[in-house]
């Protein structure tokens, strides 16, 4: 078993680095707050005997040497950035999780055939740069490293430039490394496990999601002299695609989920008719064909209505991941795990999307889940108990165990 | 008759200061750019031989002595701030016309009974600082000079700060003036004068206005993983009431607008469901009991929506003043003025606000407006003829004349 006070006493040290308002956090990705807990990290993996690698896309890869030689290494890990007004769990567990593996792994001198790595991925949240999981994405071959270090954020940053600026673009050639296998742990963010009194969740599935970024251009125009019919309205028009997507979203239930999170307004001020916004869609389905069909409804009402008010619309594809069918011999171990260990388990669909949904199609992977308090996420509130959280790294451990080979 | 040209290269010089982007300008209130155009127009005033005097509100005052020393003065002008995307002639044409009447009676060695001040009121747009207006208002005993004072602008920055900062915090005691009459020369703003071919506007009444900032609560929770039944999602409470606004809007045609300017979104993430937005709805009418009406609406049904998808309400008044009547004498002065020079010319309700609208409270006011072209304002692609900007300022010339007396 692993320690889950040493565990704990991690998790709220890293989550002192980034503080946000209300005690959660922002260490939004390759901010000076990322840099500052990724040598963190760095000193405790160091500390730990591991040896660190860091690649083009500032991925961090520490690893604890297997027996075997030839043996391909066992990787776990998962994200150390948080979302503006994030919680201390979401991907900080399955890093540290990871690291807390090693130094079980070290205290009771086990060996293991094949190496393992703790990894922590760049960029998961997507919030300063989309998409999300994008340095993932390329280590997966999903996206080219030149197109992810074009990506600006917000102020016109570029990736590329923000990594450099931090100090941690690596020099490793990103998807170099081949893998035996990849588990991540995760917080689930959703209410299910809680509900149902389950320790952990056996994620079989992940769910699919596409990102539209949209465009709609009217007229700034008075807001008190432009009669009605002469307006060109952004943000009604704005208005309209939310409830569409809210309508679509409802009309697949419960298969399917649907939402505006990002919304910028031109030029947001309050006697003035919104010439341009620009928005993104977030629908996601764990079912293929209702994803599309989503997307599809999308794609041909949204014009309509721009159309209606006499605006321009430009859609483009900010993010996207089909639904991702975990590796069954993964999904087995970490469901051994669990039943090895007396834990109640279920098997789950992942709500969120993580980087094991991409390294999913260059290496056979899995996740544990362990309960999150109200499902609540992306949010400063979200919490856990030290004991959900123990339970998921013990899981880990055990499917990392049989699958590295004593 | 004035100088046309004069006029438009004092425009045309002006609207070098606070350039925006597309060819219009931004020089909101008291920012450095103000601060700019202030000292501008301040030294083309002194060249025309005016005494300056400004107020605690930073409202300034260049007087033109009259002939009898008991007469109270005659009151010309309007406002310098702008949009943050606006044009160069909303405001700036009535300060600058007040300007070249004054060198026009200098060129002609006309003098008044009446003394002449041209007046630039500060913050009058009210994107920076809510509500618009504000100086005038305060002028007017409308507001309280305090309270003025401790407008916020989005980064937190108080009115009286800023007014500080830039320097433009005078000693005179406000509201302490007192007119025999005010004129404010203005552009249109809509299309009503350019589509009828008339040369001149004579504004009869200004239509009133509400301001009310919703701020909506809501949870943060992630896109993908919380359940549709579960969410409290904000934006989707914003859609619904920019829908509301807009349909009680369309429901008192042609006698009614309504729409929202001001967005903002928290986290504004695109994988979090808005916990919170915070938005002004500004309705209009010129008739106060469907003005009422439209207030009492939303303030009936907004909350209902809120309930419905579980979130908290607050509804503030941000804003407001009722439908104006403006002072017969000088509405037939303006009319006389027209006519006397031969502009065609039609009757006209403002429908933006405009400082003389508060002025109107505590003095004899009325408004001359130009045309603009397509209606257009509060865009930086605002514009105006040389020929219109003449017309406008040779009615103010003859109507203040009439009113100063020769
Ligand atoms: N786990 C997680 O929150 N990932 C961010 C990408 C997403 O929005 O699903
Ligand atoms: N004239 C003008 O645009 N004034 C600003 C106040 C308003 O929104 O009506």
């Amino acid at each position: 078993r692993i320690n889950g006070d040493r565990l704990w006493d991690s998790l709220m040290e890293m989550a002192k680095i980034g503080p946000g308002v209300r005690g959660g956090n922002n260490r939004q990705t390759l901010t000076d707050e990322d840099g500052e807990g990724r040598r963190l990290f760095q000193s405790w993996c160091e500390k730990a005997g591991l040896a660190m690698g860091v690649d083009t896309m500032g991925n961090m890869f520490f690893t604890r040497a297997g027996t075997d030689p030839d043996a391909l290494p066992v990787y776990v890990g998962s994200h150390l950035d948080t979302q503006p007004t994030g919680g201390k769990f979401d991907g900080v567990l399955g890093v540290l999780g990871g690291l807390e593996l090693i130094r079980t792994l070290n205290d009771l001198n086990i060996q293991t055939k094949h190496p393992i790595v703790v990894v922590n991925w760049t960029n998961e949240e997507g919030t300063r740069f989309a998409p999300a999981m994008l340095a993932s994405g390329v280590f997966a071959g999903i996206h080219e490293q030149d197109w992810a270090y074009d990506r600006e954020d917000a102020k016109g940053k570029k990736f590329g430039d923000e990594l450099d600026r931090i100090g941690w673009k690596g020099d490793e050639s990103v998807g170099a490394r081949k893998m035996h296998a990849l588990f991540e742990l995760h917080i689930e963010q959703g209410p299910i496990l809680e509900a149902e009194g389950k320790d952990i969740g056996v994620v079989t599935h992940g769910q699919g999601l596409w990102w539209l970024q949209i465009t709609l251009t009217g007229k700034e125009s008075h807001t008190g002299s432009t009669p009605m019919p002469m307006r060109k309205n952004a943000g009604l028009g704005m208005a309209r695609i939310t409830e569409l997507v809210h309508t679509i979203a409802m009309a697949h239930q419960p298969g399917a989920v649907g939402a505006i999170g990002h919304v910028d307004v031109y030029p947001n001020s309050r006697n003035v008719i919104p010439g341009r916004v620009v928005f993104t869609v977030d629908i996601r389905s764990p079912d293929l064909a209702t994803l599309s069909a989503m997307k599809a409804e999308i794609e041909e009402k949204a014009p309509r209505i721009a159309k209606e008010l006499g605006l321009e619309i430009a859609i483009e594809e900010a993010g996207h991941f089909d639904p991702v069918t975990f590796n069954e011999g993964c999904v087995t171990a970490v469901r051994n795990a669990a039943e090895r260990l007396g834990y109640t388990h279920r098997n789950i669909v992942s709500g969120a999307g993580h980087d094991a949904c991409w390294i999913n199609r260059v290496a056979p992977t899995a996740m544990v889940m362990c309960p999150c308090v109200d499902g609540l996420s992306h949010n400063e509130d979200e919490d856990i108990s030290k004991e959900w959280a123990a339970a998921g790294a013990d899981v880990l451990l055990h499917a990392v165990l049989e699958t590295a080979e004593i």
